[in-house]
């Protein structure tokens, strides 16, 4: 821990923590549709911890697919005895270690560790707990961040398991670097956005129509980036690439994502199959856990042109770590939720750094927007201090539910305004949808998933 | 899926899932303390399935360390909508399938995959079904294995992910291999049992003369294997292991065991001082998704005449493939709950016997040495066909709770002859440690564990 000023929230106090199971039946139009998530329904396990000391909460959710949410919320709530009554400045003063006493409680931890459930439970945690320290602070997230001293941001970071590949040190140096020309950056984030490509087009689920439809509308809106599912079977990706081609034509750029279908093998032949569709990348070919696996993949498809991407579903930061030495991946996309928090997502953004990938977060998912585009700008703004080769995540539906739903100008996210990180959900929303006793899925399902 | 001989179970399906949190305090005693777990109460998630059209039952459990295991409970819940009202023959008769359908869930995947509590709990239902089987069979569940064709077998295991290291051909060609000789090796080990070592003396929670009593009373017992805790520092891993070597001698086996305590670097320099012990392995010296740190790890000890050990928390066969794969391991702990029963074991045995890399079973926790031999037997029987290097954990707690406790013949486990896997805990154990309402947790705690 270093040696820095004293934070001023010493005294407020965490009072309560309180959880809702919140469902939107997405599934009833598949929006979010592919291969192996053929029917989601986009929920989140929400949190909220009112203090004491102060008239601030803090906010956060990790993000799920219905079915088994409430899983999530009693991993919280076997939590939370190790959040509340504790002291705000005492936390944020030394965050690093208040994210090993939730990942490492000695019993609990035997039912993660750091993955699964349990840390999208811890995730949705932290993620309150920075929405209320940027609360506390009067500023977004991403400022915040901004205006950290270097040795505090490390101080936010649990160092095990990753020292082989980053050292305290070295995240140091590289954040001190950053501090260079920031004020500038930020400027330029303000005038210009960060830039981003949507995936709303592209789901599975969607027929041939409804995906020249939705290509048209986002090209006739600007937009040159694009994602696409795969992996159903070869001809039918087939099918929809080349409709895909023939609207968004071959300047526009491509990306692909098979969720997880394939062996590694098959990751090599299938994506030989689709290689004249010049994709840009392809997504989880295989399993998040296999490594070597994206190892073997990336190699036989370098000669193609076509990079690997995957994290949405990569556990935690010792998988990061891998990916990044074995050379597994060219595009780094860490989750928000999926991740514990920034204390774990900071130290893979500052690795990907290192090891010269550029980090790309998922998103789409409901509150990931609006998460995400913190991580992209903090970035930007103080580690790898460029967009280039680099594109965030976007995807249309569910904003209308939070506070302060993200701004977009063109295809590129604005930073928000509204202190905080997630700032909220409104309680109309949480009402409605939540589960199972809000009025959507207690009285029978109704198409609409907006207020 | 094979063409075999129609099974005989249909029309027997499942009723009910019934699930019970029970808790040992054996946090009392410190039994099972170590340098991550310092006061684990020993548990577990209980499942039992009634089946209509028989009277048979089938019991599972996941193992646990006390706080948790209600979110356990939750994700078995979560998951008895895709068990109850499913039919026993068409289970048994592609297993592999019905693994896949209970672990993929297309919502409920995403707090998973295949790791974490939802695999715990995919675990424990996956550990009922096979005890169900193996009680519809009238066998002991190594007897059941046994009997079963190579193709019956390989139709248990889900193959996806693991196809560049191990394919249903190759593992039905070493399963004939293992058929030769089998009746010899099963009378073998009727009469000479399986080898097995001990961890029961060597907590770290344990003082100095409880740790010398322990050990004098296995080494009168006639015991040669021991395995102990490292990791709380240096000095007092030396002065703990000084105690061993003065009591067991040098001609005696020694292990070590930190629990996942250390870093990459760490973990080297850490064992370079206790390198003059001469244990036979190191196990889990870091993080266990660290399938690159274990083999970095690997390669600087083999010099020192160390090999590196883990898999207790070893998410799943796609992390074991890549232990495999790296030379990262010397010995693979697998774990009858941390991984999706023997539906993902079978596989990672047959991975093993592939590359060469003897298996150890991690037991010890409460119903783990009563599951564990199992595997250890089914790899003696009809893969490795071998007990050299091989050695089984055993733990002396908590054994009395089970209808059919592991038997011992002076260090080696003798086969179970009652039909069944887990057979089954006694309900006035279930009553008694039931969390939280059963009288050891509602009336305060008493220090007893047993009955």
């Amino acid at each position: 821990m270093a040696d820095l000023p004293v934070l001023p929230h010493f005294g407020i106090t965490i009072k309560q923590l309180v959880t809702h199971d919140v469902r939107f039946p997405t599934s009833q139009l598949l929006d979010g549709s592919d291969a192996m998530h053929t029917d989601p329904d986009y929920s989140c396990a929400y949190v909220v911890l009112e203090t004491q000391g102060s008239t601030c909460e803090g906010h956060g959710l990790t993000f799920t697919l219905g079915k088994g949410t409430e899983v999530v919320i009693v991993a919280i709530q076997a939590l939370q005895h190790l959040v509340i009554g504790q002291d705000c400045g005492k936390i944020f003063s030394n965050f690093g270690q208040f994210y090993r006493s939730l990942t490492s409680e000695s019993q609990i931890r035997w039912i993660g560790p750091e993955k699964g459930a349990l840390h999208l439970a811890s995730a949705a945690i932290l993620n309150a707990l920075w929405d209320l320290w940027a609360k506390l602070e009067g500023k977004p997230l991403w400022r915040l961040l901004a205006d950290l001293e270097p040795e505090r941001i490390a101080d936010c970071i649990d160092f095990r398991y990753i020292t082989d590949a980053l050292t305290r040190a070295e995240a140091i140096e590289i954040l001190r670097k950053g501090k260079i020309g920031i004020e500038n950056r930020i400027a330029l984030l303000q005038e210009n956005g960060y830039p981003a490509y949507s995936t709303s087009c592209g789901w599975l689920g969607y027929d041939s129509d409804l995906l020249r439809q939705k290509l048209r509308a986002f090209i006739a809106e600007g937009w040159t980036r694009f994602k696409v599912k795969v992996g159903s079977s070869v001809e039918d990706d087939i099918r929809r690439l080349t409709i895909v081609r023939e609207e968004i034509g071959w300047e526009r750029l491509l990306m692909v994502d098979a969720n997880q279908k394939w062996d590694v093998q098959e990751s090599i032949e299938w994506m030989q199959k689709l290689a004249h569709f010049k994709p840009l990348w392809i997504e989880e070919p295989t399993s998040p856990d296999d490594v070597l696996g994206h190892a073997t993949i990336a190699a036989a498809l370098k000669p193609l042109g076509i990079a690997v991407a995957t994290g949405e579903q990569c556990a935690n930061r010792v998988i990061f770590k891998q990916l990044l030495q074995a050379n597994a991946i060219s595009y780094c996309q860490i989750d928000t939720c999926r991740l514990g928090s920034l204390n774990e997502i900071l130290a893979v953004i500052l690795m990907a750094h290192k090891f010269k990938i550029p980090v790309c977060p998922h998103a789409g998912g409901v509150g990931l927007c609006e998460l995400a585009q913190h991580m992209a700008f903090f970035d930007f703004l103080q580690v790898s201090c460029t967009t280039e080769n680099r594109v965030l995540e976007y995807v249309e539906h569910l904003h209308e539910h939070f506070f302060e739903p993200i701004r977009m100008k063109g295809q590129s996210y604005l930073p928000p305004a509204q202190p905080g990180y997630l700032v909220g959900m409104r309680p109309e929303s949480i009402a409605r949808f939540g589960f199972p006793n809000g009025p959507t899925w207690r009285g029978g399902l109704k198409p609409s998933t907006g207020l």
